[in-house]
């Protein structure tokens, strides 16, 4: 993804030359899955088409830190034009796609145009799931999109400065909960704790410290299960070091607008209620597919990434139910997302050249979460579980270097090692929903 | 406000002493004249409160380069807690003033919250004032808050996308108008021009720059009109060099949703119409001192800058007229409102030592503004017209000076150095409504 830097030439994009008679590959879905698509395709004789509702790449990793108002939206966001800018053979169309007609093999945008393809790759990635639980998806906010982050970060300070404002006359305690203890809930929540106390401290809020509380709640009996014990054991011993309530073996039964109940019969009033609770397939394509639509509402594909066994349709990353073996299959994440992206580029480009397609191999560099401003888990595969600073700095390090767009990486950098020093004044803008009203 | 970067310290803000028994000061709003007054009372035995509906300090001089994607939000606004994080006198009130009991000596909050005062200072500043234009304050859109400057960059960025959209099928043209041929119009249209132009090569949109517009419209017959007469000849140079349409003596009758009619009879189709035609004073706060209403609903204020001949009630900046000689007014600019802020800090202390309070003398520094990447025009009192880079140089300076927050100054300068040499990537994110909506 580094590469795609090439963007950021001085020299403007070279008149197109007409590549009409190209294959056209249209993919839907501008995230780390349909980017690398498009990325493997960049040198080779195809017309590719990103179809997004978004003119912009969001950087998911990094969502939580834009809803805790450390980072601003536009640094963990990238223009996908930008992206392609020198590609001649990538074309961005801003659009929401209704439905694809796998039959005419015509992609249909909500504006009704249509656009024809030779190849179909669906990249639409994932969102939260609600499981069915009353209120979750109403009042509940969950952190895929940067509108999530915003709603979220608005939600949070807009709280605080409530609690504030009423400190003298009808003093209130703040309760947020957040919902799941995979590598989301425990970030944020690592986060979410040091926003408040920096808030609290350095804005001067009349408000007790000891009644604005961080639950973090989970089914499970411990944090980031796909991690090993010991990482886990040790994301608690971080997460309760900085003030956060960590609740397991708790279920959530319903979400109400100011409070959330849970399965043993507790009612507790909440200021928000942060979802991390799991994620299913984004849009409704898979059901263009509906014989072929797997867990989570993925849609299933062989173990190339060809849907239904068609030769020119592709599903990758979070919307595709990739095969890992007899009936399981590889999780919803980054790398494999952009791991599947690359494979069904080449694919692609195997066919162009009259080879056969290979079937995708996952290989797994291992996983990481950060906790706080020091603390990080990095776990290789059969390998050593890195912890502390050291896990903080490889996690920073891979971020960065994820991070599309070198303008990105340098206002990132500069953010996270402004607040490593000091923090006085993160970007702690109240400026969403409210702002865009009035 | 340079000085307000103390509140960059890394040293956390001290606990707060009991200042109960200090008279109360009470700021409505926190802009440029708010601000001021704050700062002037920092280390004086008075209580502040500012109390502004948002929660961050906004740089307006600057909103354009927001709305035409070259600064991002976070970059033009400072939150107001963090300005005087170290000041244990000055508190912010989050918060909507619905009106003021200048008897009981109350301000009464939306939430029916109440804050008695010892001394009242209306700081609520100015919005557009659409003249009573039929659509106008429904169709244009204004540069008065951030809200108004990311509406704007999604029309503008959406329109792009639009006709990139349909170029293949339905070939369109794209017409923006802007309304005012003030620093703001003169501004704004010159980086629209410029954006217009960037985006169109760098991103490869398929759009005929030809069939591209930007038309400024103004009733005067120059540009610039608080300027000398070369300045305005600079600017009009400046702006058509730049593919800017400048039309003289034009009238609006009437904007649509997309559309705009003037006065000779003429109906132009648009994409958007920017309003930088006047301003009139902002909220309803004149009202309840209504006999003293003055001219664009400003209040009136004596040559000491108090209300009704009030004692203890100020106003100052753009909500005030204040009186430059007999029946004339000072114009509602930046530094008119930061030197009577100054002004009522100053009176305040004075009252408090016993001292008798002194009329208020603007000091004219000049006035500037710029017209694209390289141009600028600043005109000293009774002094020469600094032209092109010279004086685009002096802008920069002044503004980055006037930037609340080094971290802020930082950041505009490396992204105004960044798109001085380049400019591949300017924040192009299409966020606001649609997004928060999704």
């Amino acid at each position: 993804m580094i590469n795609l830097d090439m963007a950021l030439s001085t020299k403007p994009a070279p008149v197109q030359p007409d590549l009409s008679h190209w294959p056209h590959v249209v993919i839907v879905g501008g995230g780390f899955g349909g980017l690398e698509v498009a990325r493997g395709l960049v040198d080779k004789n195809v017309r590719v088409t990103i179809i997004d509702r978004h003119n912009f790449h969001t950087f998911l990793p990094l969502l939580y830190q834009v809803a805790t108002a450390m980072l601003e939206p536009a640094e963990v966001a990238y223009p996908i034009r930008t992206v392609f800018g020198k590609a001649p053979n990538v074309r961005f169309r801003h659009g929401q796609v209704s439905h694809v007609d796998h039959e005419r093999q015509v992609v249909v945008l909500s504006d009704d145009a249509e656009l024809a393809y030779d190849h179909l790759v669906i990249a639409t990635g994932a969102t939260a799931a609600f499981f069915g639980i009353p209120g979750a998806s109403q009042h509940a906010i969950p952190l895929y999109s940067l509108a999530d982050a915003r709603r979220l970060r608005n939600r949070l300070l807009s709280a605080l400065e409530h609690a504030d404002a009423v400190a003298d006359t009808a003093p209130i305690g703040l309760n947020f909960v957040i919902v799941g203890g995979g590598p989301t809930g425990v970030e944020t929540s690592g986060a979410l704790s040091e926003l408040i106390k920096t808030v609290i401290k350095r804005d001067g809020l009349k408000l007790d410290p000891t009644r604005v509380r961080v639950i973090l709640v989970d089914m499970a009996p411990r944090l980031l299960t796909p991690f090993p014990e010991k990482a886990s054991a040790y994301a608690l011993k971080e997460l309760e070091r900085m003030g956060v309530e960590v609740e397991f073996g708790r279920s959530v039964v319903e979400v109400e607008e100011h409070a959330i109940r849970f399965a043993d019969g507790e009612r507790l009033r909440v200021a928000a209620v942060i979802w991390a609770a799991g994620v299913t397939a984004n849009g409704t394509l898979a059901s263009d597919v509906q014989d072929k639509t797997g867990p989570g509402g993925r849609v299933r594909v062989n173990e190339f990434l060809q849907i239904a066994d068609r030769t020119n349709a592709w599903a990758v990353g979070d919307s595709a139910a990739i095969p890992s073996g007899d009936n399981t299959f590889y999780p919803q994440l980054a790398p494999v997302a952009m791991q599947s992206g690359r494979h069904v580029a080449a694919q692609i480009a195997r066919q162009l050249d009259g080879k056969a397609v290979v079937p995708f191999k996952f290989r797994d560099k291992g996983i990481m979460a950060t906790i706080g401003r020091h603390a990080a888990v990095a776990t290789l595969p059969k390998g050593p579980t890195v912890k502390g600073t050291l896990g903080w700095l490889a996690w920073l390090g891979l971020h960065l270097w994820y991070l599309v767009g070198f303008r990105n990486k340098l206002r990132v950098m500069i953010n996270w090692t402004w607040r490593y020093f000091d923090w006085p004044s993160g970007p702690r803008l109240i400026v969403a929903d409210a702002e865009t009203a009035d």
